[in-house]
């Protein structure tokens, strides 16, 4: 059997870019898929047309140019994203004969730890106090505390059952939508789909955590919004396109919601003249807070050479994305 | 046996006024201690001497003149403060025959929730990032999880027993120091008195759970602020005296500590003009992170009540402040 024609392309304006570099990766794979492989490492975009000429699996840091890849990539036959938001592959159009992968799962671990310091930052006034501190305002806010309060999970994936899971520990009731509502155990009712809304007047909390696609784009809207109980905060992790920023900050500055950390933002980096900024009871992240600059890339490397080993063995590949549903 | 003669009298001034209402009041000592007391309750200063004349047990929320007690209060044996601070308790000079009680326990909810969200918030970042928000600056900083980092509490009551509960929950190493050094099932390493400064170069998070004494006063100052990591991030729920607050800016301002998460203020209100408010990296709750309106006053009256009985039955009272050490 001829080796295996693997390359890894990193793109050096990524912020994962110097996690992912050839020491890691050479390191990692000799541990673990070891030899008989024929493996490459660049962060020079000059190579990339000649490495996609022989690659027949591609591992991907950050965006590259994917035009065209039948004639330029003929033997291509999986693309891995050291992500877990593939919407940019999704636009180039890969050929039905690529499978793609994703990072989903690498962010568990802070994808817990983000969402409960939301909640908790929510649950404590945080964004209001940093706001009465900005103006020199001594103005106390107090309140009970999680437990038996109430948080929407949107998006019951790797990030959605991490927060679901923290959450659920601190005595919260959890409830959870997805595409196919399918039951969690840290979950106390499930939706599917459009059922969320029927959810939304409980909720104390809401957490976004939705992939990016035609059915999510602007899903959370002034509408949903309005459903929202006036004390409830919410949480953006998935994507800032999933959420109408502009009437978020609408009801957080006339008081119809409590506040909002969001670490997904419409535009990235936000503009320096965004009103964003300066909304008030608004905790700005800058998509930062799901990333672990010591631990993401050993364990998202180590999850793409346990599919590197199912693809060699020809077994099914885990973190597969779905090119018609898109995530 | 007379009816025990028991008032509570409340200062209207006190946040927690409205909490400790009559109805409240009449209602849990029913439900508790019953009948066989006669007991009184008011707001208005203006009858607090005549009560002061006839009371053997006196129960409070906020400040009284508690001047010539002796002679005012001939009767008086026992006095119940409403919250766990009674610095200016012990100043007001009480006479020997009066055992003082305070709610020490009341807030151990609110506390482990606030410490565990205040250590979430700085290791993710929130206090710096709320700096380079009110600046419009995008500037991403993305750290690990909590898990296997240490923090360190000075004070193992009530407050301190709560946070290393709630933080040990997390996977972090707890260090803590307390007068005994008594061993805590949640601590992994214990000191006494000045041993916590051989702690503090380990601490990647300080949490100052200490009450207000002349032996505190001041403890943590510039020279123990420079004995922590310069990433490390600082926490104080006892009380603003007890930190060098001055020193802590100075540092939070030239880089060489990470953050920190203020309950307690050095003036309370904190005056309008204080640079405090405008210092990076520095996040203030306003005195109220570790009250419950809703549930702290029935768990503090319930506490009291129990007290009443053991006072009755002539048993050891619970909450018991040494007017010698302080606390
Ligand atoms: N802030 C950050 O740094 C960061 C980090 C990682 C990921 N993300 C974003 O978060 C997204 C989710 O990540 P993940 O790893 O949790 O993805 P995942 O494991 O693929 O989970 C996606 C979840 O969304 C649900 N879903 C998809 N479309 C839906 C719809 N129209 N209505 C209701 N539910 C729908 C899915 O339902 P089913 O379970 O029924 O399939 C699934 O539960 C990523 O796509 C990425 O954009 C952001
Ligand atoms: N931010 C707020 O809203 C809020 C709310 C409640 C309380 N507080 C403040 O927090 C303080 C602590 O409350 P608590 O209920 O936890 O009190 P507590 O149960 O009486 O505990 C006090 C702890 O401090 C230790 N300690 C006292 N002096 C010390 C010293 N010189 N060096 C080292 N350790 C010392 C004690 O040691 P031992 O165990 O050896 O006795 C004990 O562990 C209160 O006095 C109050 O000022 C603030």
């Amino acid at each position: 059997m001829p080796p295996l024609r693997l390359h890894a392309q990193v793109n050096p304006a990524s912020m994962q870019a110097g996690a992912f570099n050839a020491a890691l990766w050479d390191r990692l794979r000799a541990e673990t898929v070891g030899e008989g492989l024929a493996a490459s490492h660049s962060t020079d975009p000059a190579g990339f047309d000649a490495a996609l000429a022989e690659a027949e699996a591609l591992f991907l840091v950050g965006p590259a140019p994917l035009h065209d890849l039948p004639r330029r990539a003929p033997r291509l036959r999986w693309i891995s994203y050291s992500s877990a938001g593939v919407e940019w592959l999704l636009k180039a159009g890969l050929p039905a004969s690529v499978t793609l992968t994703n990072a989903s799962g690498t962010h568990i671990p802070k994808a817990a730890e983000y969402s409960l310091a939301a909640v908790l930052m929510l649950n404590n006034f945080i964004p209001a106090l940093v706001t009465a501190q900005r103006e020199h305002r001594w103005a106390p806010r107090s309140g009970g505390t999680v437990a038996g309060k109430t948080v929407l999970i949107l998006g019951m994936g790797a990030l959605g059952g991490a927060a679901a899971e923290a959450l659920a520990a601190q005595g919260m009731v959890v409830l959870g939508n997805s595409q196919s509502g399918r039951p969690h155990p840290a979950v106390a009712e499930m939706s599917q789909g459009d059922g969320f809304r029927a959810q939304l007047p409980r909720a104390d909390f809401l957490i976004i955590a939705l992939p990016l696609t035609p059915a999510t784009n602007g899903l959370v809207g002034r509408e949903a919004l309005d459903l929202l109980p006036p004390h409830a905060g919410v949480v953006n992790i998935g994507r800032g396109e999933i959420l109408d920023a502009d009437a978020l900050a609408a009801k957080l500055r006339d008081g119809t919601l409590g506040g909002a950390v969001l670490d997904a933002l419409p535009t990235e980096p936000l503009p320096a003249d965004s009103p964003l900024w300066d909304t008030p009871n608004l905790i700005i992240t800058p998509h930062c807070g799901l990333y672990d600059p010591g631990a993401y890339a050993e364990r998202c490397l180590r999850a793409f050479f346990a599919n590197v080993a199912r693809f060699r063995a020809g077994e099914a590949l885990h973190q597969v994305v779905g090119l018609d549903r898109g995530y």
